[in-house]
Order: C-alpha cells, then sequence, then structure tokens
C-alpha cells in the first residue's frame, strides 16, 4: 500500500511521479501480472485515509465509518469498550487572546508529548476514567470511560490558524451527547489551565510568547466492523506501518500489529521476519502520501526510487498474491488527497498477464481490470490465492 | 451536450458520423482531457431524451421519472402546482372514418398552432381550469388544474399511423384516476369537435380531406425531483437549448432558462454572454438528434462539423470544466435512439490526460474512464472543478 501513489503529470514534462521515476522493479511487477485502475471511493471523490483503507480492505465506504479518536487509540495499542469516547487531541500553540496560532505546537518532538501527557494525567472529572496516551510528535489521543457517554459531538479544532480563529466548543449534536459535551468541555478548560502552567511551560516553551494548549477532533465511539479474518476466513493477518494511525485502522479491521519500525529499511526487515507466520500481510508506506500532501514532486519520486530498491527483498518471499497500490492519489501538483483512480498491479501464478509492463497511471489505465472500484481488490487478491470457494453448484 | 451524438459506422466506409467529419476542434479538446464511454441507462437500453438528460444530470434512471407532459410544460415557462396534471399533445390528421394517418398534421407552422390553440381555450369541463399552451410546430401542451386530479392514465396517442389505426380512449391505469380520465376523454371529444369546425379548417387546411384533431400523451404530475443546486451546491445553474424540451427538463431540475435562439450561432452568442454569470451551463445542441432519427448520416456530419468551428469560442471562456458528450446515441443507420455508449471527453488543468487523441467511438473507448455509467458524469466534473469535499477523515 503506497500511500497516495497516483499523481498528475507536470506540465513541463506530461510525466507523473510514476513515470518519472527510475522503478525497474516495479515496472517488472507490472509486466508479470494484471493492471488497471483503482478508484478509492467514487468518481471525483477525495477520500480521507481511513475510509480509503477501508474500502481497499473491502469495506463499502457508505456503510462503514470510523472515527480519527479511534483510529488513533487503536493505532497505540488502546482498547475500547462500548461506551467508551476517542477523540484525537493536537498540542497547539495560541496568542494572548487566545485565538489558535500554530495547530501542530512547533511539531512538538514526542518526548515532550509524552511529558505533557504525564501531566494531564493529573485531571479528574466526575466518575470518567480518563486514559491518555501519546501518538507522535503534537498529536496524542484520551479516551473517557464511563457511564452515559455518546459520541455525537463537534470538533473543538477549527482545523485553521490566525488572529480571529478560536478553538470552538464542543457541541452535543444529538441530546443524548449533552453530558459528553461537557465532559469534553471540562477537560479542555483543565488541560489548557496546566498546559499554561509552569511545569508545562518548562517542558516545551513556544516561541513568540504564544502559549500551548488543546485542540480535539474526531470524538468516536468503538469502531463496530467485521472482522477481516472472520470475513474473509485467514487465520492471521498482520499489519506493518511506520505511521500509528495505520495501524489503528488495521487493529480495528482484526489485523496484528507487527511494528514497523521508522523507515523503509526497518519495515523491510520485519516483513522478512514475520511473513511466513501470516496468511496476510498489509505493509503501508508513508512518505508518498506526505510528499504529495507538502507538493514535493522530487521527494515523491525519490521515494518511489527507494522503493523500488526494496522490491527484489518482497519478491524473493514468493508471495501467493503480490499486490501493489495505493489508497488514494496525492499528486504533487494538487498538493493533498484526490479523486484520480490509482495504479493497481497484482502477481500471481494464477493472474493472466496482460500486456502493461510498466507502474504508472498511463500504463495501467490500458491494464485488463480496467478502472474498478478499489472495494474489489481483496476478492482479486483471495481469488488469485485459491482462497474463494466455488459459488454455488 | 451533443444530443444523439453517438453513430454507428456506414457500412461503405467503416466510419461512424464522428469518425467521418472533420473537427479538429473536438479532436484537440479529446488529446487534451480524458475520455471514455458513457453508459446511457443500462448496457442495451435505448433510453428517451428526458431520463437520458435526468441521468446525465445524476439522477438514478429507475429512481426518478419526469412525464412527457410535464417536460412540455416546463419547457413553454409553465409552473405545475400539486394536483396539477400536464399532458402533450399533438395536432394531428385523421381521415374521414377516423384513422390517425399524420401524426403530425403536415408539421403544422407553429403560427397556426398558435390560434388553434386559441380556439381551444374555449373548452369548459366542470370546475377545471384549463391551460393551453402552443410547445413548438404541431406540439401543444395542456395543463389541468382542479381538486382530485391523478396521473395515471394511458395515451390517446397510438403512436403509429394507418387505415386501421385509431386513437384510444383514455383509460384510468389505478382506480383513483377515472375521475381525470373522463375529464381527458371530454377534452379530447370537445376539441376534437372545434378542430373540425370551420373556423379551425380556416386557420389549417390539411390535404386529401384529412380532418384535424388531437392525439395526447404523457399525463404527468408536479415533477419531484430534488433540484441540481441544492444538490451540488452550486449557486448558478443556466440552460441554452433551442429546443422546448430541453429547456423543459433543465428548468425542472432547477436552472435557468437562457433562451438560446434559433441556431448555433445563436446559441454560443448567448453562451457568451451569460457566462460568467453562471457557476454550471447546459448547453444542448439539437441538429444531431435529429439528423439521426432522419436517418441522414450526411447532415449529422455537417452538424457536426458546423458545430466544431465553434468549440474555439467555447475554450475561450476558460471554464474551470469542460465536458463533452451525448445523451445517448442515435446511430443515421439505425434512424432512432440507442443504447450505444457516447464518446465523452472532460478537460480541466486537474485531469490527467490519457492517450486518446480523437471525439469519437472508436478512440474514446480507449480512453482512461473506459465505459461508465452516465449518472456519474456530473461527479467527474465537479470533481476536477474541486466542488467535492474530502469524504471522511
Amino acid at each position: 500500500m503506497i500511500d497516495g501513489v497516483g499523481g498528475l503529470p507536470l506540465p513541463k514534462t506530461g510525466l507523473t511521479e510514476l513515470e518519472t521515476a527510475r522503478i525497474n522493479n516495479l515496472d517488472k511487477l507490472a509486466t508479470k501480472g494484471i493492471t488497471g485502475m483503482s478508484i478509492p471511493v467514487a468518481p471525483g471523490v477525495a477520500p480521507g485515509s481511513g475510509v480509503a483503507h477501508l474500502a481497499l480492505f473491502g469495506y463499502d465506504p457508505f456503510k462503514y465509518d470510523v472515527g480519527r479518536g479511534a483510529i488513533a487509540a487503536y493505532g497505540v495499542g488502546l482498547d475500547m469498550d462500548d461506551e467508551d469516547i476517542a477523540v484525537r487531541v493536537n498540542f497547539a500553540g495560541f496568542n494572548s487572546s487566545g485565538a489558535v496560532i500554530d495547530r501542530r505546537a512547533g511539531r512538538l518532538a514526542t518526548e515532550k508529548n509524552m511529558e505533557l501527557c504525564s501531566l494531564l494525567r493529573n485531571i479528574k472529572i466526575d466518575d470518567i476514567k480518563i486514559i491518555i496516551e501519546t501518538v507522535l510528535d503534537y498529536r496524542s489521543v484520551v479516551i473517557f470511560k464511563g457511564e452515559g457517554l455518546h459520541p455525537d459531538l463537534s470538533d473543538s479544532d477549527p482545523q485553521a490558524t490566525g488572529e480571529g480563529v478560536f478553538p470552538r466548543e464542543v457541541k452535543a449534536l444529538k441530546p443524548r451527547s449533552k453530558y459528553t459535551a461537557s465532559i469534553a468541555n471540562t477537560f479542555i478548560k483543565e488541560a489548557n489551565e496546566i498546559l499554561q502552567g509552569k511545569e508545562a511551560r518548562s517542558i516545551a516553551e513556544l516561541p513568540n510568547g504564544q502559549h500551548l494548549g488543546i485542540l480535539t477532533r474526531g470524538y468516536s465511539e468503538r469502531p463496530r466492523l467485521p472482522l477481516m479474518p472472520h470475513l474473509y476466513r485467514l487465520n492471521s493477518m498482520g499489519a506493518i506501518a511506520t505511521y500509528p494511525d495505520y495501524r489503528g485502522i488495521a487493529r480495528i479491521v482484526g489485523m496484528d500489529i507487527l511494528y514497523g519500525g521508522h523507515d523503509l529499511e526497518e519495515e523491510f526487515d520485519k516483513l522478512e521476519e514475520v511473513f511466513h507466520n501470516y496468511d496476510f500481510i498489509f505493509f503501508h508506506v508513508k512518505g508518498t502520501d506526505s510528499a504529495g500532501e507538502d507538493g514535493n514532486f522530487d521527494e515523491k519520486v525519490r521515494i518511489l526510487e527507494e522503493l523500488d530498491k526494496f522490491i527484489p527483498r518482497l519478491e524473493d518471499l514468493s508471495p501467493d498474491v503480490l499486490v501493489i497500490t495505493g489508497d488514494h492519489s496525492t499528486p504533487a501538483t494538487y498538493k493533498g488527497h484526490s479523486w484520480h483512480p490509482v495504479p493497481f498491479v497484482l502477481v500471481s501464478k494464477w493472474c493472466r498477464p496482460d500486456s502493461v509492463k510498466r507502474f504508472c497511471e498511463s500504463d495501467c489505465q490500458h491494464g485488463s481490470l480496467g478502472s474498478f472500484q478499489s472495494t474489489e481488490v481483496m476478492l482479486y487478491a483471495l481469488g488469485h490465492a485459491g482462497r474463494i470457494d466455488k459459488f454455488r453448484a
């Protein structure tokens, strides 16, 4: 899963990121395999990462949803009970009038995040149990445990910054969530008081007189999805991902988390170590999406070329079925998730190779699979692994 | 929207209308854009104009329907209330025994139609208010307004002609519509008496001893569709069409009617005049469909070549997204609407160009969009205009 792998051509060359990169090993897979273009959710619709992954795993994106809070919680190894509410928390920088100046608190270091989380663990509200964990950098996650909690809450995070931009009050979107809203607002108030205190300031001093505070978004309940091992009758499924949110999604759908380390080298080391213990492994590459979001065409090309060098190690493992695709496109020229279909290749001894010889947008669109919904990917994968029974007599 | 643009090859050349026409400007758009083939409704199914347009506008053709009567009424600027029933009326020619000889009354001139409608306005039935308006040529529209009216009625128009072909009695298709059927049959009887009278004969004398009468079809209630500006969050949508029925469909889905004049020149003049006042403009070209229906291959080619000359004026307006396609195919060899997929091209700075370089059936079928349902067209258009929010986190 090469996150955001699809791109758009640079006007001066007419070539996309994949078409610019020298990726002979990926091209060889395209030559051996069947190819096509995967439509993430619907024509013209750019998906978020969560829903795009769920679609690739076979979940109807219009039926199943998972909140950001739950993804973050599962991503750091927390579990949720039925009435728990999880929410994503950003440490952020505010000016003296309380406006949001920096939604990432100067890209706070993970170690400082951990120290700040320790301070926040002193907050007590009613009989609510509050679990606070660091995710990465400036991000953490909170779970509220208690009776009568419901997830229909608006975000406090305005998702914008500037002199006139203030955090919002958390509001109950349904009457049943009024009590939960009051808990959330009390938590935010107390957290902000702690973060403006002397102890917190000694941990993380922000520039230009900014003070620390939190922004919350994605209040969510325990995800209720049928689990992949059950759906697909696979005994063991594992996930390798450097980024916590993707580990979260993988845990939510029933995969084991195989810690993926910090870079491709460590991810491939892990893959080789665990490969033969698992029926299915989800392997996530994050850098392509980040480079695309940053508008950094050359960096996205560089990451693709780096990834390409690891492909022989993947082939040496001789998987029954190897699928290479992305969750959506993140063209560097577009600087964000887009709706453009995503190049797809599947290699298996049971595939019927088509005439495509390169892993890129221009060529895969002529592949034998044509353009298809990404929810079909698991069917192709399982089918080529001989894992789907004959349908009826 | 090039009505009925798709065609079939002439046996002697092996080329369709689009492949025969010299349309360099349309071909240039295909080169710059993304292409494919749009399936109007379902494989193998030839659609009517109304439903084919609704599908292009994103309405599920199996869920939404609009009757011919309502299309005609909205096309001439009439509005309908909840209990109104509208019906399309043809002036037609009958022989002395009452058989239908000419369903178009010698292609009656619009001016004569208007005079005949004035005569028909003398009809009074119960407390029913009867609104009669000329559409074009031999076609007019009637709205019945009153309490207890329902639209479940059969047509009186047998849609055939000949010695043994007689107009049918209007029948109630549901018990609730019995009263409405009696109103319709009384109206037809009284209209036919007026049209056989001296005054009507002095307006329009038919050849070979035929006498005038009316045929009715498409009894319909007020359309109940969600409106496009609301569905797609577009502030202003306009329609340019020379033909009343297409203005009717456009009004029904919430567009402003921008009177399109009588020919392409006047339509493009109007387009340039209003372009910057609208978020979205539906521009309808009728001649291709009429030529196809008439089986006139050369005329359809000629109209495509004429249209092609106007394309630079369209490009000079620099639309964010330009879509060129048709509602269905009307191959001249087939002389009618057909089920064949329709060439499609979309041009935008955010499209990922494919390898297709000509706007025609043989080439667009290799386009990156493949064959797709025409209900997806609006998603592609809105997506490439940056008008669809990211779907979930």
